[in-house]
């Protein structure tokens, strides 16, 4: 099952709105079968590993990381495979949350007259797919907020300046999330102030996410590097008031532009809904302090990384990592779960769950505070 | 020589502006004699040590966390204990700084003809005497802040809630913290709004650290329960111009107040010399903003132990945990060195060492922005 999800994780980013999946055949203390999934539309990790088998997986242990489809998808059943293939015994990792499987794939084995083992290194498979899971629920995307912030949560010194925050090791990482992200989203300032084309850059060739710039009042430049660049898609989400010339030539020049809401700034949590209804099942947030304030107020964040450089810059009106009006209490203040803290090169990396239960906050507002 | 580090670190908060030094006496692989340091003005480490192994030490190893001191203080120097005792060997972990032995310890061991050897666990060893290290070579003070942020660097709501911002096990170390420092550091801010004793409350009877206050202005009053709880002394520290009244009103209440320049806010360097000739050779700043804020400007902060909760309280006047004027350039910002970072309870616990080198900051100003 290691060795299953090892193979799984790696295809991490690959697989679109797919879960990734690994599957190891066992026979008589043998491996005679190795698959994971690659591909959204090809190939389920049951299926390679079964072929690879061949006649020696009857009678075998299939491991596997995910409880085996139970529905035509773009592919067969995977269940289905497995029973012709008269495996004796399979072992999964964590039921499919996806509520078209959701624990049939297992019944239907088990009416096969096959063995089944769930949970066995279950934890750690449902986190190498948290993006996936909340996705196929919610269809809304996984936001990740990713950061970079002095000690005193800065993203910058009061003049602007933030080359550089966070050391090379850090900075490069950024370039793995973005590879195992659908999306990228920033605020239109930072677009403005930084002219970034937001791909991933890495030594070997990766996959560029899909560009998605929060701009209310269209002020995103048809000539932007981003525009430019078509290595992958941009979308520029906005509001209904939006100057239609403006967006005429942001289509243009490629951008599809999303109206979300009638207010003076875009509705983020109309944004999500969208963004979900176009598959973009994972958001790599690399805002500004308001955009990510925003985000963090309205309970859009699922995940926070945060690089935090071991240096103070100071300065009052150097610009935090989260701006929103705040609460009036410290025990209102929101917590994150499931903290994990390592050294990253010479900054603190940190990983969290923001919590959003707490209903009694007393937040100046929540709505009307995003870019 | 781990159990001499042991017994000595075990004495730390206790032996005055003196370091912590355990002596560990070993004969043909039994261990003879054993001590520590543990107050000012009564034995040494190698004498508890020799005494307990009488006669046994005659051709013994002596392990010894500190270079054995060659000059006359309130004790004889153990280099001559050691001689007499005929000790044949001297395992030294680092030398001692103090300019009255310097390497003349060791110096004068060798003379005698007995073998020394240097560096065994040594940077241990003047780890655990850092403050002592500082204070014996340059007579200021080791200064080690402490604070409790949240993830936003916030020490508060912007309704000044701090309740809390850490965890209980953060809260209960802040106490071993007071027991190992000679003083503790408060802005008149924080006396006058938490009213607090600054003692040292642990399960077990510690030691309470002199109380310091900036208090430019002398606003503390003399009723302030700092000055009801006599178990230790409080130090104010203003300025010349301050009121006679006041100054007469907190001296019969039994404070000492001390004059540090003719500015309207208190020179915190000459406070540091002041409190220095004191011989209050540690201090743990427990400041509010502004006063964290001046002192890591000025480069007076030795150390920063900050307890990070991973919690995001917002607002753009919620207080910093480092107020001052700030930097221009990231570049310039001041960079923490040896940080280490554990989770202690529910937060983050980082450790590091500010350094003060640069000397081309752009910061506003250096001089005249503390409490």
């Amino acid at each position: 099952m290691r060795l299953a999800l090892d193979m799984a994780s790696k295809a991490k980013g690959q697989t679109d709105i797919n879960p990734v999946v690994g599957c190891v055949v066992v026979k008589e203390g043998r491996i005679v079968g190795l698959g994971a999934h690659l591909r959204r539309g090809e190939g389920h990790a049951e299926v390679h590993a079964l072929r690879m088998a061949g006649g020696e997986a009857e009678g075998a242990t299939a491991y596997v990381t995910l409880e085996p489809c139970s529905h035509h998808g773009r592919t067969p059943p995977c269940c289905e495979r497995l029973i012709e293939a008269k495996v004796a015994r399979v072992v999964v990792a964590c039921e499919d949350p996806n509520p078209q499987v959701a624990g049939r794939g297992i019944a239907r084995l088990r009416e096969a007259g096959i063995a089944v083992e769930v949970g066995l290194l279950g934890q750690e498979s449902q986190l190498m797919n948290e993006m996936f899971n909340k996705f196929i629920v919610t269809r809304l995307p996984f936001v990740t907020m990713k950061s970079a912030m002095t000690l005193d949560g800065k993203l910058a010194a009061k003049t602007g300046d933030s080359r550089y925050v966070s050391g090379p090791q850090a900075r490069e990482m950024v370039h793995t999330l973005r590879h195992r992200h659908m999306g990228i989203m920033v605020g239109v300032e930072t677009a403005l102030i930084d002219d970034p084309e937001l791909t991933t850059r890495l030594s070997v060739p990766a996959i560029h996410p899909i560009r998605i710039v929060v701009d209310s009042r269209l002020r995103l430049p048809a000539e932007s590097r981003m525009l430019q660049e078509r290595s992958a898609p941009v979308i520029v989400l906005t509001v209904e008031s939006a100057d239609r010339d403006k967006r005429a030539a942001l289509e243009a020049a490629g951008a599809e532009v999303i109206v979300c809401g009638s207010e003076s700034r875009v509705d983020l949590n109309i944004a999500m809904r969208k963004l979900g209804e176009r598959e973009i099942g994972s958001i790599l947030l690399e805002g500004g302090g308001k955009l990510n304030g925003a985000m963090l107020e309205l309970g859009l964040i699922d995940k926070v990384l945060l690089f935090i450089a071991p240096k103070v810059i100071g300065g009052q009106a150097a610009p935090g990592v989260f701006q929103f009006e705040g609460f009036e209490k410290m025990a209102h203040a929101i917590l994150f779960r499931d903290v994990q803290v390592e050294q990253i090169g010479g900054d603190l990396f940190m990983s969290g769950y923001p919590e959003h239960a707490a209903g009694d906050r007393a937040s100046g507002a929540g709505t009307d505070r995003h870019a």
